[in-house]
């Protein structure tokens, strides 16, 4: 058997002291200067591709020290196409090698043959000239039901991989469908999410299926953890989107239970300082980020 | 204004008669033996993608003059990363330039900037070079509310392409989070499909915004239309998820109103039959399946 995400997960977060996960969303228009050729329709798109890349390269080298995980988001690179799913390559690759642990933020959910498929797209790979690139986990989108989850679920179990289930979404709009009816639908995929999981605890108690919970909802937070004591959760939100280190303390158990993700408040941290180089920004944010953290989490 | 995808499907199922869209589902284990090399792990990536993109390629010769539209799988493609990425783009451009709409099954839904992103992607593209292999139109999943829908919904009213939003599914678990409730999730779903959709209904009275309702749920499918009286619907699960012609009468107005799905019934109908050449038994398959439509539409 290999060691399970789960447990992968909780030694990496304790050995940085870190609950923080950076969101690689490459935003064109935010991009440092350095890297402004991403965002001219004049340049072929393969360079295009090649200075986001270049620059998520830079930003992999300077956290990887500091945070367990980083979590690229699909769209900015199927954005760049073809191009863009080199630079995804390319991208988990330098993370793994740098020691980082890669949560593909994909966001799949299909019927279950194509469900097999995905599963071979992120975690299992057709051939050992795939490995590199897979990541150690991946969101999921739960909607079509437990068919659409076992292919991964079982690829999980194989592959000591994990997954992160949409439970109750960081975004304005998220309460339309997630929100109402008793059980709601946040309560329904939570429950779900604890017996998908329940062949896939780890040692340390933690089961590799995740669940993806909003920051930006505190109140709920608590009750759903409640639901889904030995779930991973990864709380989006914070920073950026309004949520910050107080809201997010119900998800953990000390410095286990929960990693909490910024994209843009670490990517970005340089944009409204164009006098400051761009890293020295990124790694205050990241540094900032850990402290407050800690700080609310009472982890000296 | 650019003519709208409603506008623009309608033209075509009239031309051919025929509401068939044949999905692009290439499981490596059914293609004809002549594309082999697809599921030999020995062989290189690169060389696996173009025995897959080979096969679709002949695919989309022998059908375009038969049926309005494809549906191609996005997983069976990200299978193969970053060289499955390079065939969708081929499959893409090569189906629209035989004269097919080209609906891009890729299920997508997140938060509003990363939609954004999705939304270049597949319906607008960073620049001219992304033109030709742009999808007509998307599937989505509309678990995350409006703000997830609407950079979607201002792209399909930019470029004339649309929407297929997943209202229904047609595996065997799509009940687990869709059915219950009153209004159950399905209902809310298509509640909302109907407003996204209102700004864009063409010429002919049908919205760019469509919905996506398993052919696996004939009771339902009848009352889901009455709740989207102006809404395109997409109907997977026909043939070998067990729907057949009957099953997906109440969706249509004449020829009008739908499109019926069928994947590995067209694609690999001469699986069963290795003695016959497979183009002969997928061209006999389009055939059955567009008599067996007419039939059971009236349509003489």
């Amino acid at each position: 058997m290999p060691e399970s995400f789960a447990d992968r997960l909780a030694a990496a977060v304790r050995s940085r002291r870190n609950p923080t996960v950076v969101g690689l969303d490459p935003h064109l228009d935010l991009l440092p200067e350095e890297y402004a050729a991403a965002r001219d329709p004049r340049v072929p798109r393969a360079e295009r591709a090649e200075a986001v890349c270049e620059f998520l390269l830079e930003v992999v080298r300077l956290v990887a020290p500091h945070v367990p995980a980083v979590k690229p988001q699909s769209a900015f690179f199927e954005a760049l196409g073809a191009d863009g799913a080199v630079a995804w390559e390319r991208v988990v690759r330098a993370s793994r090698e740098a020691g980082l642990l890669v949560i593909g933020d994909v966001k799949r959910g299909d019927i279950g043959s194509t469900a097999r498929a995905y599963a071979t797209a992120f975690l299992e790979g057709t051939g050992p000239e795939d490995e590199p690139h897979l990541c150690d986990a991946v969101t999921l989108n739960p909607m079509l039901g437990s068919d659409s989850i076992q292919p991964f679920v079982e690829a999980c179990a194989r592959t000591g991989r994990g997954l992160y289930i949409l439970v109750r979404t960081s975004n304005p709009s998220s309460a339309e469908f997630q929100a109402p009816g008793s059980p709601c639908l946040s309560e329904r995929v939570a429950d779900a999410v604890k017996q998908w999981g329940s062949e896939l605890v780890g040692r340390e108690g933690w089961s590799s299926v995740g669940a993806v919970v909003g920051a930006t909802h505190p109140d709920e937070l608590s009750a759903l953890r409640a639901r889904m004591p030995q779930t991973p959760l990864l709380l989006p939100g914070y920073g950026a989107q309004g949520a910050g280190a107080r809201d997010v303390v119900a998800a953990f158990t000390g410095l286990d239970g929960a990693l909490v993700n910024s994209s843009r408040g670490i990517l970005f941290a340089g944009a409204k300082q164009p006098e400051r180089d761009w890293r020295e920004a990124t790694l205050e944010a990241v540094e900032t980020m850990a402290t407050d953290l800690r700080g609310a989490l009472g982890i000296s």
